[in-house]
């Protein structure tokens, strides 16, 4: 079966000269768009958020946006979306109420092919090829695809998941600023620092601060706890010990089933990176190309799978 | 002005003959009402949420309601309700949006004086004089009141305060459960049981089974996480010691101030009692009444504070 897959899968660079391919990368704030030209280039297009968990409604109207921007700027016409080739990549799709209400979207393209956010950045950070992906941004995930078999760790959601991802990183801070302020945890550089941050000066004023915030709020910390951690502060030292302990140990569990490669993606990355562990630093490489680029190879292997299945 | 206000305070047993005292302890499952009556009985009554942090109409209700009962339980007419000098102990309302919005109140009674759950709590706990309650329920928290100085610590709120509480060690186990789940951490009785406890097969089924729960939900599955700490669960230890330590480092910083007496309240007290540091375990005594009746102390105070005023 994967050996007949591989053999059917175009090329995202010389695929079907007959198909134009779509690749989808919806997002908790925009949705990013690549449309596969005949010649080689692309066109591009950027949308509002994309996230079903959140709303359907607005994931398929910024789909649409987004195509119909990528469509422009790749100077083809409006009348073209029905011969799309659409790979999509959404977080939450794994969950089957969510998968459901976006299969039975009516949409205009060709074909839809939809799959998770993580799957088409890990496809895109190996070029279509076997590999594993650690995302570290406003949440944290991990994913590895070996011969055809997938799995997905935790990216479970905030608060109750995602650790050493943005949000939990500067959510901890801030329980810790609030531990401080009864006298029950330390008061650093950090704890102050975010009083200031917030501009609160006690627990209730911080309280009230913070009420309704989401995980995006939170995950706005992040880089001040990576600045403290970086000039010693204890507490700040902490958190990201804990949170690169958990993704360290992820991608431990993501290296047992032999990924060719495997690439850290995502806004913290970067910051992360020095504090994971010396084993998983030392296989780290720098993901190929980008999730929508993902998602055009996404929906290249499921028409080369439609194809043999017809 | 502290002794002013102690010397005008009437005992709860025989107040003022020509007062009638209303207590309420509100809460956010259930109101309950305490009218203290002439001949030294008193009239109970109970009714829905009253937590103003929620829905202040619905508290507002739920007081009006349970004071109903409270009257026909103690024999006494509907039309007595404007003879009442109640005393309401509420969450939320040391944050001044929620304070302003219960003061607001055109309410029936002869006087309104609103404060804390936490403080009718401690008053009731100690008849009215000085003293600090540890409160170890869905939630947690701390409060001390000593010669008219008080000071409330911890509960701010789940998820992010509230350590050592019911909803925070269901969280705790529901965390270590999805960890477990993803192989990055231990799996143990606890966490098998909290599947079975959830009817969930896997990550995606446990995450999809905590949509939307509330912190009532988490503490639910606290006194599984005590019950498997009883018999060596590794990871229930963990969480309850964890827990613990933060109450007993909260009750340290209430001790501090030199209490006479210290009560652990909660629909949990008893079963973490075991787990506190030894210091605090041996300075712990009983709680002498019930909050409504602490409710109806703080009536007495403010009534009589009020008359020094005047």
């Amino acid at each position: 079966m994967n050996a007949i897959k591989q053999a059917q899968i175009p090329a995202v660079t010389n695929g079907n000269k007959d198909t134009l391919f779509l690749g989808i990368d919806g997002g908790g704030s925009k949705c990013r768009a690549k449309i596969l030209l005949p010649d080689g280039t692309s066109g591009f297009g950027m949308a509002g958020p994309a996230n079903p968990m959140h709303s359907v409604e607005q994931t398929v109207t910024s789909i649409l946006k987004s195509t119909q921007l990528a469509l422009s700027g790749g100077g083809l016409s409006q009348t073209m979306m029905g011969q799309l080739v659409a790979g999509v990549g959404l977080a939450g799709v794994n969950l089957p109420d969510c998968y459901r209400a976006i299969s039975e979207w009516r949409h205009p393209f060709k074909n839809l092919f939809v799959t998770t956010d993580l799957h088409i950045a890990c496809l895109g950070a190996h070029q279509g090829e076997d590999g594993a992906v650690l995302i570290i941004g406003t949440g944290s995930s991990g994913f590895v695809s070996v011969n055809g078999w997938q799995l997905a760790l935790g990216g479970h959601g905030f608060p109750h998941g995602d650790k050493g991802s943005g949000a939990w990183i500067g959510f901890e801070a801030y329980k810790r600023c609030l531990l401080a302020l009864d006298g029950v945890g330390m008061r650093t550089t950090l704890t102050e620092e975010l009083l200031i941050e917030f501009a609160a000066c006690d627990a209730i004023s911080l309280v009230e601060k913070i009420i309704n915030a989401e995980s995006r709020h939170f995950a706005k910390l992040a880089p001040l706890v990576f600045e403290a951690a970086g000039h010693g502060d204890i507490v700040a030292i902490e958190i990201i010990r804990e949170g690169a302990a958990y993704l360290s140990a992820l991608a431990c569990r993501l290296m047992e089933h032999k990924p060719p490669r495997l690439s850290i993606l995502g806004g913290l990355s970067q910051l992360m990176l020095p504090w994971l562990s010396h084993d998983i630093q030392s296989f780290i490489s720098l993901p190929m190309e980008v999730p929508e680029s993902g998602a055009i190879y996404f929906a290249q292997q499921s028409l080369g799978e439609l194809q043999v299945v017809i």
